[in-house]
């Protein structure tokens, strides 16, 4: 059955690849799945047939014969169950890695989010610095936890897994703040998650939308 | 296997269940499996021992033989997926509901953290009416799609199940701000939540612990 997901026609990330698609189309090279894309408009986002896909109009979206998903932690671990690839065999491990794909959604990512958040909706506040310095702070907190956990390992528990494939996916939001850099352990860690080939073929894809977008 | 989760000794929110524990206590009441709790202090939690268990040193965690997790989303899927009750049989319906598990912890938990957070830390600020009233414009957004697709039904999608178990968690982190009142069809659904017998339990269960701390 064909898999078909959701991008945005015209990334607002100009095809740096921090779109949510990218988690999903990173864990569909993994494995080894061929794919489609449904570029949508953000007016298109908001009208009926996509909040019927995704309820709170975003992407992006699995489709897979009468299967409708969205959520991309929910897209990547339904695509790690059922290919070899993303999730270990031992029961153990396979529940401390779906550990970190929450870890990364639920307690890495909101920080970074609400950063992200504060740069477009408060930059022009006279408070900004000073938010600004709260939210890194509570950034920072997190990202010692993790390095202290990663310590010199090449991923977070054994093989590489949908937690790294996810932790790493937020970690990038971070690089243009300059905050990944006082982390060395973290920035090897991306690095080593972008050099797989996987992530290459899935980064090149979003590119080639935003540029096809930008030139017509 | 013993399970032993562990859960604050003294919890901030007094009692009232919006503590990660409860939504573990109240997976495990709903599958019927015994559980010991292990009580922290403030300081205990950021103590190597715990580290060790909780990268983040938070609560909960869950120990069962040699398997040690943390991130209550996890606990609660690894619950689920062992014991029935929280997930359908159906392969679509099931992963329709883990998409509900992280549609509560991804989209609509982190805007609600982020007020607790202001009303933690910002309330003092000249320009906190401001950015509460930026958090809950968010918050609404996502409470606007989840009540138009809620509609009239009881659970999200079909019977009840471990997405309903935690977005009702994370909806109750709302009541005290007034907007559950909002949308009755999401106040309902709480009022439903809260009713099961599983979560009366989990909930009179944490609540001991606190009026018997509160009494020594």
């Amino acid at each position: 059955m064909t898999i078909t997901i959701t991008a945005f026609e015209n990334s607002p990330d100009r095809g740096r690849g921090l779109a949510r698609d990218m988690r999903v189309r990173w864990a569909l090279e993994e494995v080894g799945q061929p794919y489609e894309v449904r570029l949508l408009s953000f007016k298109a986002m908001k009208e009926p047939a996509h909040i019927e896909l995704h309820p709170f109009g975003q992407i992006p979206t699995y489709e897979e014969g009468n299967l409708a998903l969205f959520e991309s932690g929910s897209i990547v671990f339904h695509i790690a169950e059922r290919h070899a690839g993303l999730l270990p065999d031992d029961a153990g491990a396979r529940a401390r890695a779906i550990t970190w794909m929450f870890a990364a959604l639920s307690t890495i990512e909101p920080p970074i989010i609400e950063r992200a958040t504060a740069r477009f909706q408060e930059r022009d506040q006279t408070w900004y610095k000073q938010r600004l310095s709260m939210i890194d702070e509570r950034i920072r907190q997190r990202l010692n936890g993790l390095s202290a956990r990663l310590g010199d390992a090449d991923w977070l528990d054994g093989a590489f897994s949908a937690g790294d494939l996810l932790m790493i996916s937020v970690l990038l939001r971070l690089r243009e703040s300059g905050m990944l850099r006082e982390y060395e352990n973290l920035s090897a860690y991306v690095a080593r998650g972008e050099a797989r080939p996987a992530y290459r073929r899935a980064f090149e894809a979003q590119l080639a939308v935003f540029t096809a977008a930008s030139a017509s």
